[in-house]
């Protein structure tokens, strides 16, 4: 179901990590708030992304727990690295965020982002955040829209 | 529908708008990721709020627009003052945000938090976010649960 | 921020109510689903229609409540006849709804749908779903595309 | 990530097999429902369920394609036999859904649920459904709720 499960008989061309990887470099270098943020990117393939962040005391909220909108804003970055990921721009049309358990400054998230659907322009990409210890933090599903253009 | 619309004929206590106002304050005291994001608080009453962020250089993405991740978390803030404005401690279930139009640095976003149904323990809130044309940029839909303790 | 709220001042034709009926009649006449369910149009007007079914008991599922796929069913019947009232052709690309309270044989409910935002082609509408005590069932969003074609 | 697919590691006890199995067909000999729509049991196991059913002529609406309500109810109905196998009562809190395929009268459709996370009394199920073809034609993503009592 998703391209990045069953690769070995994906399409691809043969160059399409190298691809991935060439786009992912060049939208970190002007991704000004992922880059705030001090998320980085641990993996990317096609159609998948794996991104870290660590909760800083600045991302925490009222209720001394992380800022629903930040473990939100990992989870959009994890998404839109994996659906820009073929060169081809893409954004966001809508996402959904279940928070399923809290998390704290200090701890380090892992977002990873999976292609689930990908026909013509609209793709469906799952996320899943975890803490350092395993714990899913939150599950998030986006919905992309491919526009004109290469990212690089 | 809202309790927002008919306030008027709502149970609420006589004091109701000034509760939501010091709980509003004592939030906004320990809300390190609004402030650090220079989100204000332009008007609370029970069962709704309003915000505004100016779009950063620091909040736009690898396609020179605002990362979605902030504009989620403006929407989201304006949710989390909106369902803890009866100071009854509320956090986010899970949240979902369609995005309708971009926005770029410079630009400055209204999030509007209105109540739409509260039964029990949970609530459902709708967050519209604007740009300083009016343009709605994004529609944010939000599920709230009271947990124990009060805010102030 | 509804057009229907604000019908006032909105440039739709003067004889666009009628057109509304006109569509939702022509559609209803095709629209085998909703008269297998007995679903009823209590109303309809530009970007707004409201529509009743009475849970049947061939509408309840394995824990004795309304199965939700019938309670989803109505509200995205509503959905449907308020985001083609303009007879341009449109289909649903997405829908969410929350279930709030259990509904069962012998009830009747009314789901109202009315346009949050039309721009271009894409819109999202609200539809609360209430039992004949007026209490809310269900809340669902849709988000809706124009396609080609006139509905009549 | 899914008690599915690691089913080898799961604490699950020797009979959970034989246990979903009793569970699925208690629950279906009183779901009026998904019997009405002729909705079938394919599978059924810890976590998990594939349902099908055929497009019926009653089913289409009027665009002349079905109508997403019993797309949505064929999901929701194998979302209900995933998250009810444990024999743990579980009903639905919320559920989403993307078109993304239209289906017509005449067309088989298989919705496959799975497990994608289960904390506490909250899970989270994804349900993928598919034309005889192999097309997908919806995704679905729905909340399950544990409440008292067993199936069987």
């Amino acid at each position: 179901m998703s391209t990045v499960d069953d690769g070995a008989s994906s399409p691809l061309p043969a160059d399409a990590q190298a691809l991935a990887q060439r786009v992912a470099a060049a939208m970190y270098a002007r991704d000004h708030a992922s880059q705030g943020l001090d998320i980085r990117i641990v993996e990317v393939r096609p159609g998948m992304a794996v991104l870290t962040m660590m909760v800083r005391t600045d991302m925490v909220n009222g209720h001394a727990i992380s800022h629903g909108g930040f473990v939100f804003t990992l989870a959009d970055s994890a998404f839109a690295y994996a659906c820009n990921s073929y060169n081809i721009n893409t954004v966001a049309a809508g996402c959904a965020i279940e928070f399923l358990a809290p998390s704290r400054a200090g701890d380090v998230l892992t977002a990873t982002a999976r292609e689930h659907t990908l026909s013509g322009r609209n793709g469906i990409y799952d996320v899943d955040v975890k803490n350092q210890n395993g714990d899913t933090i939150a599950v998030f599903r986006g919905k992309s829209t491919r526009i004109k253009g290469a990212v690089v």
